[in-house]
C-alpha cells in the first residue's frame, strides 16, 4: 500500500512525494540495516551482555549520525546508556522528541525458538529474533525516515529530538534521571513514541492509554539448608509449599486481587467506553485461537479487552525452588522464590501498590518461614493521551491515508514507563505511534517483525512529521 | 571406643578379637577407600554420569573379589546394574542378605557446597562429599568388615550375600524385578541394610519404621507460547498462578492433606507408642537449631517425632516456571512445572495415594490451564519390622556392647523401597543397620559421614555377624 493508491489520501506534496520514493528505492537496504542491528544481543537484563549493549549503542549512534542528525552523543546513565541525536533547523515548526529502546528481553526459553534469535532471519513477509519488533523495527524506521526526509529535501519538516534508552526491558529505572538532568535540551511541545505496537496486524490503530507497572521479586526462607523431604517431611514448613499459597492467595475465587488497598482510586469505565469496546473487531474464540489458552479466563464481571486495557491485575513472572532438573531429589528446599508484577491503571500510584502488596506478603508469611524481598525499583504509572491533542489527530488522519481506512483507537496492557517520566518530568504527552503489532510474539520466543510495516511505518513517520510540521 | 573398653560386654572370642585388631590397623587405608570411592560422581538420576555409574559399579565388584568374596558379578537391569559378592562356607549357620546402595543423589545446588562434592575431603572427624553418608561409607564398611573377618580367621561366622543397587536414589524401579527375577540366588533367613542411618550422633539407635513413598510431576499448561504479561494479563491463566494454587490447595489451614481417601487405613499411634516418642532425647529447641528453620510447623494435633515418622505427607520437592533469570522478564508462561512426593505410612498404598493424587489435582484443574502428569513410577510401602525378630534382638547387644549404651528404637521419615521389595518378593523382613548419621546433610550440599564410624561400623557389623552366626 503506497501514498498514491490511499483513496481519499490528501494530494501528496512534491517534497514527500521525493522522500516517498527514496524509501522505496531503499527497502532492501531498510531491512538489511534491521537485520544487523537486530543480530546485536542487547539484553539489558544480564551482565554479561554490557558489551553488547555498548555495541548496539555506538551502532545506533553511527546510524543517527549517517542519517544527518547533529549532536549525536551517548549520555551515560548509572545503567545503560542512552542514544541521543538532534536536528533543529525548523526554526518556526514545533519540536517533537521521538522515543524508542534499542535494549530487548532476554530469549529464554532458548529451545523454543525454530531460528536463533540473535541471527535475524526472513521466512516469507516476516523477519524473525529478539527484539526486531520490540523495539528495535520500529525504532530504526523512524531514523530511516528522517534520513530519506533529508536526503530528499535537505530539510525536515518539524525539529526533531531523538532519545533511544537502553533500560526499557528493565523498567527504565535510570532514565527519569537522566530527562530530569537534561530537560532543557529534551525541551519538547510534545513525545512521539516509537514503542507501543499496533493492536492487529488487520487494522490500523492507534493505542491511546496505557497500563501502568510495579514489579516486586521475594524470596521465601525456610530451613537454613536444603532437607531430605523424607526425614523432615511434615516437621519443617516448606518455602514451596509457603510461596504457594502467597501467590495462590493475591486472589480470589473471581480473579480479583485480593491485596488490601489494591484498588483504591481504579475507577470503572463509562458505560458509553465499555460499549465502545464492543465494536472493536475482537471476539474471545478468535483470542483463544491466538493465545492457544484453553479458555477465557479473568477477573468476573468484565470482558477480554477490559481486563487487559482497564483492569489492573497481579502476574507472577517467575517462580522456582527445589529441584527442577532430570528425575526426583526428595529435596525440602531452603528457598522458594518468586517473580512478580502488577498492571497498574489511571487513579493507582505504582510506589503505593508496591507498598500494599509487600505489606500483604509479609502479613500472610506464616512464622514457620520468612520472607525478603529483593531490592528493586520498577514502576510506571497508568498512561492516556487526550482525545483532542493535535498528535492524536495527526496521526489519526496519517493512518487513514497510508491505509485507506480509519484507524481504530485501542488500549494497551503493557506499560511504557517513560511516558509517565515525560508528563511528570517535561510537562509533555506522548503519542504511541509504532508499527509493530501485539502478536508478534515480543518477550517470547519466536518473535518477529512483519517486513510490509518497515516501509508503512517509514511513510507514516514522514507523513506525520510533514503533517504536524505543516500545522507548525 | 573399641570392644575391651565397653563396659559390661561380654568376653570377646579369639576370632572376633583378631578380626577387631586388624580392622584398627586398616583404619587408614579403610578412610582412604572411601575416598576414592566416593570420587566417583555416580548420579543415577542424571543420564550424564552412567559412565561414571558405570565406574562406581566395577569399583564396588572389584573390592568385593579383594574381599574374598565369590560370585562377584554386575547384574544388569534396564536402568543402572547392581553389584552381586557371596560367602557361603558357613554351612549350619544362617544366610543373611546385606543391602545398599553405590548411586547417589545429584550435588545441587552446587554453589552451596564449601568443599568440591566429589573430591571427598576431610576436616577434622569428617570427611566431605556427596554420598559419603548416604549410602557409600555405610556400605563400603561392610565389606571392609568381611574382608577383616576373612583374613583374620579365614572364615565368615555366617553366610553373606552382597546386594548393591544403583538407582535407590531415582526409586529403585527396576530392582524389584531383578529381586523377583533372582529369587533363588538371594535367598536368605532375613536382609541387614546399611542404608537407613542413626537417628543421634550421640546415641546409638536402631530403626525399626520407615515410610513409604511415592512421587508424581505433573506440568500445567496454558496459553500454547509465552505471553507479554503486561499485554495479556489478568485476560489469560497463567500456569503459574493455577500450579501455585493446585500447591496451596494441597494442604488445609490445619497442616492436613486434604486430598480425599489420602488418610484411609492410617491409624493413630497407641497411647503407649506417642509416650514411649516423648522420652527420646528430642526437644523442638534442638531441633530448630539444627534445621535452622524458624518456626516448628506441621499437621496439627501431632508432635515433632509424630509428624516426622508416623504421618503421611505430601511434599514439593520442585517447582518452576516463567522466568529465574537476573532481572525482570514480564512474561505469562506457557507452562508450570511441579515435582512432588508423599510419606507414607502402614495402612496406605502407594499405587492407591498416587491415583488419589493424580484424581484430585486433575479434579481441582481450573477450565483455563490443563495438567499432564509425567509418566513416573517411584513407589514404595511403608515398613515396620518385628520387636523380637533375632536381628533386632541381636543388633540391639551389639550396639550396647560397641558403645556401652542401650540403643534406641526410633522411627524413620524417610523411605527404603527395597525393604518392601524384599518383604513382598522374597518374604524376608530387614534390619535396618547403618553408621551414617541423620544430621549429615544427606540430599543436600556439605554432605559428610563422621570418621569414627567407619571404624565403628566396621565393629558393629562384624560383632553382629558373629552373633547371628553363632546362634544359627
Amino acid at each position: 500500500m503506497t501514498a498514491t493508491s490511499s483513496p481519499g489520501a490528501a494530494p501528496v506534496p512534491a517534497g514527500l512525494e521525493a522522500t516517498l520514493a527514496l524509501l522505496r528505492e531503499r527497502a532492501d537496504a531498510s531491512l538489511a540495516e534491521l537485520i544487523e542491528f537486530a543480530g546485536i544481543p542487547s539484553v539489558s537484563a544480564q551482565s554479561a551482555h554490557r558489551p553488547d549493549m555498548e555495541r548496539a549503542a555506538a551502532w545506533l549512534a553511527a546510524r543517527l549520525e549517517c542519517a544527518g542528525m547533529k549532536s549525536v552523543s551517548l549520555w551515560p546513565t548509572a545503567g545503560h546508556p542512552a542514544v541521543y541525536g538532534e536536528w533543529l533547523g525548523a526554526l518556526d515548526a514545533p519540536t517533537v522528541l521521538v522515543y524508542g529502546h534499542y535494549d530487548v528481553q532476554p530469549p529464554d526459553p532458548l529451545e523454543r525458538w525454530h531460528t536463533p534469535p540473535f541471527t535475524p532471519t526472513v521466512v516469507g513477509e516476516r523477519v524473525y529474533g529478539r527484539g526486531v519488533s520490540d523495539d528495535k523495527g520500529p525504532l530504526l524506521l523512524t531514523v530511516q525516515a528522517a534520513d530519506a526526509l533529508l536526503s530528499a529535501t535537505g530539510r525536515l519538516p518539524l525539529n526533531v529530538k531523538f532519545l533511544f534508552e537502553g533500560e526499557e526491558e528493565v523498567g527504565s529505572a535510570h532514565l527519569p534521571a537522566l530527562v530530569k538532568g537534561r530537560a532543557a535540551e529534551l525541551r519538547a511541545d510534545f513525545v512521539i513514541s516509537a514503542d507501543g505496537g499496533m493492536w492487529s496486524a488487520d487494522f490500523p490503530s492507534l493505542t491511546v492509554s496505557g497500563r501502568g507497572l510495579t514489579a516486586l521479586e521475594f524470596t521465601v526462607h525456610g530451613p537454613a539448608h536444603d532437607l531430605h523431604s523424607g526425614r523432615h517431611g511434615g516437621s519443617v514448613h516448606n518455602p514451596l509449599h509457603a510461596a504457594a499459597a502467597l501467590v495462590a492467595g493475591l486472589h480470589d475465587e473471581h480473579g480479583r486481587v485480593t491485596v488490601p488497598g489494591f484498588y483504591d482510586g481504579v475507577t470503572e469505565l463509562p458505560p458509553e467506553q465499555r460499549e465502545a469496546l464492543t465494536t472493536l473487531p475482537f471476539t474471545d474464540a478468535a483470542y483463544l485461537q491466538q493465545t492457544g489458552a484453553p479458555a477465557i479466563y479473568g477477573e468476573a464481571g468484565y470482558t477480554t479487552l477490559e481486563r487487559q486495557w482497564h483492569r489492573p491485575t497481579v502476574e507472577v513472572n517467575g517462580m522456582w525452588g527445589g529441584y527442577t532438573g532430570e528425575g526426583s531429589k526428595t529435596v525440602l528446599p531452603a528457598e522458594a522464590h518468586v517473580k512478580l508484577s502488577c498492571r497498574l491503571v489511571p487513579g493507582q500510584d505504582p510506589e503505593r501498590v508496591h507498598r500494599l502488596l509487600r505489606d500483604h506478603l509479609s502479613a500472610e508469611t506464616p512464622p514457620g518461614v520468612r520472607i525478603e524481598f529483593v531490592p528493586g525499583n520498577h514502576h510506571a504509572r497508568a498512561y492516556a493521551l487526550p482525545a483532542t491533542h493535535p498528535a492524536r489527530v495527526a496521526a489519526r488522519r496519517v493512518l487513514r491515508d497510508v491505509y485507506g481506512t480509519e484507524a481504530l483507537e485501542v488500549g494497551m496492557g503493557g506499560s511504557i514507563p517513560i511516558l509517565e517520566t515525560f508528563q511528570s518530568v517535561l510537562g509533555l504527552d506522548s503519542l504511541l505511534f509504532s508499527f509493530a503489532v501485539g502478536d508478534e510474539n515480543i518477550h517470547a520466543p519466536d518473535e518477529f517483525f512483519r517486513i510490509p510495516r518497515v516501509s508503512q511505518g517509514q511513510e507514516a513517520w514522514a507523513r506525520l512529521w510533514w503533517a504536524l510540521g505543516a500545522g507548525g
